[in-house]
């Protein structure tokens, strides 16, 4: 920790500092400049409680050094995770790049649902995506259809082999959710609901998490430190774009160069959703190539049997053939790029 | 709801989009231009399911009219809501500016709650606040007291005569959280939590609703529908600064337009943080004088009888005096200006 | 400066940063941690040409400490600096804060705009805004009416004894506009336009320099010191709403925080452009009530004799009786808190 | 365009505004809700000189229905734009993306210019970069060698035959650098320069028009209308960040969806500057690829034979060798995906 003192900082003032932190367990140097001291705490911020030294008198700034997430830093792995999902379907490090792909939302029409799952498997896709419990921005939106959504993915997914992830929003459904899903997946909006990520630590189950609307790329990482400090490991981040100046085009803007930025920095797998990043179909497709060959283990796209008719989502859905062809795209992508793209950037 | 067509978009095209439409019961006007069609729907967009017009073919943008929040709307209730907490309290309209004040967490030092409430008070508080569920971005920080800071901040309540106001953070202790308090508060990153704001509609409690970190101000009006829409109308809005491009000098953007703007678009009392929206001492007392002149209905300010050993956010913690002396010049800036500011701006 | 090494970093990588640092005149205290090594480089950065020490081997970040700006800071000059505009007519430290108004562009009905100066004048107003050169986004809307507008500028100040404020857009016209008026007004879009601050630092006119649409303050002070080293001290720096995430119902967001960060940095002089910032007449008087309670030194305000017919931004201008009616609330203001607010934070 | 009426507006309102509407020559649609009534008026706004109506009584809300540019729109111009360059390079349309590299500033060192103009060359990159004017945040960097940096990079073109592109600051300087470069460079701090898009506009040279920090694609484009409607339709766009809620990994935002969303709305070729967009050398390549394969034209990367020792930008720019290696992928890249994906996306 760096802890800048304003220029006009006193002796006593400095003094009260250095004391504070070596009663903390720090070791301290002390940086006198011409103009401001700079005081050097060495030691473990994350061990320590109180972080209230900025509010000491003659304080200016006080800078961390050290990142603040610590299970999922390189540092602590420096081998990049790869999580058996089942079924033979690995993700992370130097695997295949996995597409997860189906509805928004899970809808009452089964045999849609199915017809969907099928087209996808045989178009290469390994995961179903579907929405039980919807989060919805307004009230009179439909809000899913909760667990008999969940009866119909698990049909589909025997029907299909295909494995299966859905979103689960609160603590009280957790044990439901992953009584049907093999991935649980945490929506944006709730990346800092801190209690169900916590919940979500204390079951064996992989989880998917999105990076929340405004998330920093340091706030992602400290919510996959909430659910990997309460035990799980098994946590792939997806990046879904992020809110910036401009949603007259694209929804969010999305952030490409998060992908190897988190591939330093962690050894989770980083996944991409292309469709609520964009919102838009023509946008899919270039956005899903950049993403590979930016380094995503993965990619999360929206397809539906009958997108204007979709109870969500279906601008950004594509139909059932223009997933087909563009997973051509991609797996020949793939092909030829190999995977060695994908290891660790370090 | 505004439809633009494609400059390329067929008659074809178009006429699937109006036969859609009035399908679904919208009156349709179409309004050819020389270089696009646009075709306005009329009718209640809030009441129709699929959503889904914009994924039509030959269909660029879709537009909304009316806002999509109706409860909170000044269209559906034109005075302004005014509150009655409790002990005489009220809070909105045309009403006194109310004043929470307390610590950012309650701590282990029972008899320090005290003294910062009874000093509080004297002062001109009328609410305390404090966190016994504390939602914190790193896991490695100190979580809250869960029940025992509920106990002490009912303790300090009964001591003092001040109304209570705590953050739940999830389902499961909505009903725990509502036994010890008097407003219920959802924290900025929990403004999207739509189980939590369900829950939260079903009690009778009035609650304090933060903007998110990154929320428009029709997203934020969006939260309070949902609370509404399940059968709460008491529900306090909380500007605290949203995400910038700036953040070294100040944590966040203190919005203080979104003051006037949700009064001329809510009848629903707002209230400002600037605690959390500035993160620095310094910032308090200039920030607060704005928000009150701007025309809020209060404020929420962080005091602690010992910012330095404060177990989080000492940095932007008001001492008691620092506290007492905001204060006097706080209450003389209303009885100078009066409340009529802060009547409906429509 | 700080430079935060890799966790993996050599020793001879970090062997040769602090050799190359010593070569560049600095004092080195080397920090060694747990994970990672920190070597502070104590020395004035600003004097030292290549900041290229981030491009070394194993160099994971490098932080400033100071304040990359000088002249502008308040380390450099403890005292508000206060600018005579002429006329009796002064800003900055505790002065009564000042309010510039006129039309968003000069146009060409002279009457119009001597009408308006009258008005102003009668409110209370000191100086007269006008553009006479008109930065327009797209090149279809109005430019302005070029020297004839600072003819009539100049006539409406010979009228009411008004000082003036106007834009400049280039270096080419700096010496026409300077013929003409007391203040030269930099555009927000022009903020870091190098070579017009440059020749307006070499010119001994009182510069107001806008906040670019998404400038931090420190590249806002950063410009201020362009001006300053080029020769020039009296710089009045302008908020002016930065973009943000919603400007649905605001154009910008309005930092009022900036006006007590800015004062806490720089010595300089602040103001708000409220008119600017939120392309909305009912959101003017609320935010300039918030901004000079915040310690703003004054304001712009845009006024026309009759903005259903203005040639730009109508929506955001008050009437000439709107504005009267400010006036009077804003004077009572001021009248009644004193401007010993507005002296230094420090 | 589209005129939202308050729910409140009278019926006086709503014919004052009509009638305004129709004296400018617009035709009128009335759309009357139940809540609101909504006002099409048709006509092509861009002829329209005041734009005012939103400061009319009862006026909610004007949106624009069709993009405010004209010349650069894909309306005006269904084919792509292939510039060409001389030299036998082409830029835009299906032709193969164009590399520009070199040094952030060009230095002193003639020598070192000309080994990196012949090591891009080898390495496939037709155009060499270089800055002799630098605009710079501080005024204590480097500023540029002026017109000796021109005859550098003149030297050098001469010596490998690359064409040269370089930043031109001011109108004032317009034709000095004309004569030494064959595309002129935009910053993207002057983007919405207007005077200088106006000389550029008059000139014959293409320009290359960089985004704005903050700039939304329509703004971008409206500024590169400045140009095409001063005369000169060969301008070049360059995505290069935008600054976002995130610069602790990266300095900006790169907006890789802005390339198929600008190939969507506009005929002009579009490049991407991988190296201000992130600020960090070990992104370069991967958000070089996704470029490529999002349908950009080119790419613009800097170069250095010696970053440790470069006067700007040292930690961004590539050594020699790791920009050969780049090339090396980006061509087998390029190679293998044909250049169809780079025609228009309607």
């Amino acid at each position: 920790m760096i802890i800048i003192m304003e220029p006009r900082a006193t002796q006593e003032q400095i003094d009260r500092v250095v004391k504070a932190m070596e009663n903390k367990g720090f070791r301290i140097n002390i940086n006198t400049g011409d103009v401001m001291t700079v005081i050097a705490a060495i030691g473990d911020k994350r061990l320590m409680q109180p972080a209230s030294i900025a509010s000491f008198d003659g304080v200016r700034e006080v800078k961390l050094i050290q990142e603040p997430f610590k299970l999922a830093s390189r540092e602590s792995q420096n081998d990049d995770t790869v999580i058996d999902l089942g079924n033979g379907v690995k993700i992370g490090g130097a695997q295949r790049p996995i597409v997860m792909a189906g509805p928004c939302s899970v809808e009452e029409n089964l045999d849609g649902l199915l017809e969907i799952a099928k087209s996808v498997k045989a178009a290469g896709a390994k995961i179903l995506r579907g929405g039980a419990f919807k989060p919805r921005t307004s009230p009179y939106e439909f809000q899913g259809l909760e667990e008999v959504g969940l009866k119909y993915l698990s049909q589909a997914s025997k029907e299909t082999d295909l494995l299966i992830v859905t979103e689960v929003m609160d603590t009280n459904t957790v044990e439901l959710v992953a009584e049907y899903t093999d991935i649980m997946q945490v929506g944006a909006r709730n990346m800092q609901n801190f209690k169900l990520l916590k919940a979500l630590g204390e079951i064996g189950k992989p989880v998917m998490l999105k990076r929340g609307p405004a998330a920093t790329i340091r706030e992602f990482l400290l919510a996959a430190e909430h659910i990997m400090y309460n035990g799980n490991p098994n946590v792939i981040l997806c990046e879904r774009g992020i809110k910036g100046i401009d949603s007259q085009y694209s929804r969010n803007t999305l952030d490409i160069a998060s992908i190897p930025i988190i591939k330093r920095y962690s050894h989770l797998p980083v996944i991409v959703d292309p469709s609520h990043a964009t919102g838009r179909r023509y946008l899919i497709e270039p956005m899903s190539k950049a993403s590979l060959v930016a380094g995503a283990h993965g990619l999360m796209v929206e397809v539906h049997n009958d997108p204007d008719n979709a109870l969500c989502d279906g601008a950004q859905s594509l139909t059932l053939s223009m997933f087909d062809d563009m997973m051509q795209t991609l797996n020949k992508l793939m092909d030829i790029l190999g995977y060695e793209q994908n290891k660790a950037t370090v």
